[in-house]
């Protein structure tokens, strides 16, 4: 066994963590280890650890990057103090159709999540990047292209990587009209990503005080949700919605907003309930969600995001503060995500 | 003012028709007038009969087949005595965004529809095809092309277009996969379809004692929904899921069937609520519905059901029996589409 540092939680009503020991399995023939340098705060990490799953003792953290330490005898695609990557799984089956059409994220047999999965090979329960080493099998890590900031990269991982596949499987490019409502982590990835790949991009937001953000962040436009002259003179105005809202809302305003056969993908909230057919039949648009991307649009992703210089807004905090970001998560103070940096678990 | 017969709703409590003398307008420029020979017996007669929209005194009926009988002196295409086929709408604003790419159905100032709509210019309101004449803008009516039977085509104009317009939304051809959940006036024809564009279809069915009907119709299978062993084993088995059932039911084991970027395209009831986005997640699937179809689809589907021999299957009934129809269809006593025949309202 190897032994590493991390943060675990402990109590699901609150944002409690406690620095512990961890230990990592010896490399098996195929994995690799990874010191981790920075880890982005995900909601999911907020929900998971306040129970949604009924879990507890959990290390979080499913984005992150950091350099590999050492190398199984059977790993060819990656060296000692080459930079990676770490995303939202880390195993799958490999023989389903899903794994098969390179969609490991759907595996019918279950991807392995980074943390709180289960490891194929020894049943151990996964824990996650809020640590100084990750231990995976190599073909699951990406490579980190140059010229990415690691601790800017590291939210694209998940956030990133959630928005992207949704604007690809739509076939996103020059013409496309691309509405994001909601700005945070994954939102302002998807305005950047959108843009880059050519799309004109509005945010929607309840307020006009972010359209300077959003301008900047590469939008054309910002739209007014709560002023009905706006929403009404949107009609049918996009082909493609990402709502990545994590709250509860309508989704009647921006079903209306869609063109004919625009879609409405919804990731922000996966729990709210889809609208009456009826909304989707006049214009037959589309409602539909998804959960993070293969391991091919992942490595798609970066490479685009390398070439258009595209990170994630971070604001770096020590891992010692992973109680603050998780607080200041939940209250929505953070523009547009926090990263912990690991460098001080080695003290 | 013109005069003509037709069978008139009084009771929305009821299926009691009365037959009426109807009044028609003298032709305008743009107009014709159709004597119609028959008419299908459509679900939504029923609805709107038993008061889905509060009304009373209601002419239904909106897919029929006739011969044209006089146009007005600005029409050019179309002659009397050439053979018509009459939809869902009459009339559009013809310059809004939907109007303007061919989707009249979905005019954003509501396509006029062929009964119990709001003419445009006289602000009468429509009375349907369960009558001898009708007169509309020539624009909204449609040649039917030789060799389609008038009875058994007259279902396509509702029936039909229903699920054209969605089979082709969704490219499907051959090497698609699509399944068909319930086998009625929309089903039945959605298998012909389907079948005839080259997909392999699958109708969908509570029991399996459809099955060589749905055989007979071009499908290759038959799926027993009841049956766990065969759902579980359909996972990821459909590019789209056509569902005409008009009843109650989950989604949930639709959407199982639903291959990476499927679609569900609910027809039959449309006031069903979607499901949690959760569900769709998995596999990035897509929730849809449509409603009837524009100009130009529904004529490019009556040429196709010409050059591929296709009409619905239908019982013909004198239009006297049309209290009898709708029982029947209400009682599920139909296979595929009853027709009336409106020839001894002459009489
Ligand atoms: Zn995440
Ligand atoms: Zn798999
Ligand atoms: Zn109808
Ligand atoms: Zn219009």
């Amino acid at each position: 066994m190897r032994t590493t540092t991390g943060w675990q939680s402990l109590d699901p009503a609150g944002n409690t963590l406690t620095r512990v020991t961890i230990e990592r399995r010896d490399l098996r023939p195929d994995d690799i280890a990874v010191r981790i340098d920075y880890c982005g705060v995900c909601h999911s990490d907020l929900h998971r650890i306040h129970g949604m799953l009924g879990e507890k003792n959990l290390v979080p953290g499913h984005e992150a990057t950091g350099v590999v330490v050492a190398v199984g005898q059977a790993v060819t695609g990656f060296a000692v103090g080459e930079r990676v990557a770490i995303g939202t799984i880390i195993d799958s089956c490999g023989a389903c159709a899903m794994c098969q059409a390179g969609q490991e994220n759907y595996c019918y047999h279950r991807a392995t999540t980074t943390y709180g999965g289960t490891d194929r090979v020894d049943g151990t329960v996964t824990k996650g990047a809020y640590s100084r080493e990750y231990v995976l099998r190599a073909t699951f890590a990406f490579h980190l292209p140059d010229g990415l900031d690691p601790a800017a990269a590291a939210p694209l991982m998940c956030a990133g990587a959630s928005v992207w596949e949704p604007l690809r499987a739509a076939g996103i490019g020059p013409g496309s009209r691309v509405a994001v409502a909601g700005l945070g982590g994954l939102g302002h990835l998807a305005v950047k990503l959108a843009a880059a790949l050519g799309a004109e991009v509005t945010v929607l937001s309840r307020s006009a005080d972010k359209e300077a953000d959003a301008r900047e962040l590469g939008a054309s436009d910002l739209l007014v949700t709560t002023d009905d002259t706006q929403v009404a003179a949107a009609r049918g105005r996009f082909d493609l919605i990402l709502d990545v809202i994590p709250a509860e809302h309508d989704l009647s305003p921006l079903i209306a907003m869609l063109d004919l056969d625009g879609t409405l993908c919804v990731l922000g909230n996966p729990l709210l309930t889809g609208p009456r057919l009826l909304e989707l039949a006049t214009g037959r648009k589309k409602l539909t969600s998804s959960g993070t991307a293969g391991l091919r649009q992942t490595a798609d992703m970066l490479e685009f995001c390398a070439a258009h210089g595209i990170t994630a807004d971070v604001e770096t905090l020590p891992s010692s503060e992973v109680e603050t970001a998780l607080n200041r998560l939940a209250g929505g103070d953070v523009r547009y995500r926090l990263v912990l940096d690991m460098s001080d678990l080695d003290t």
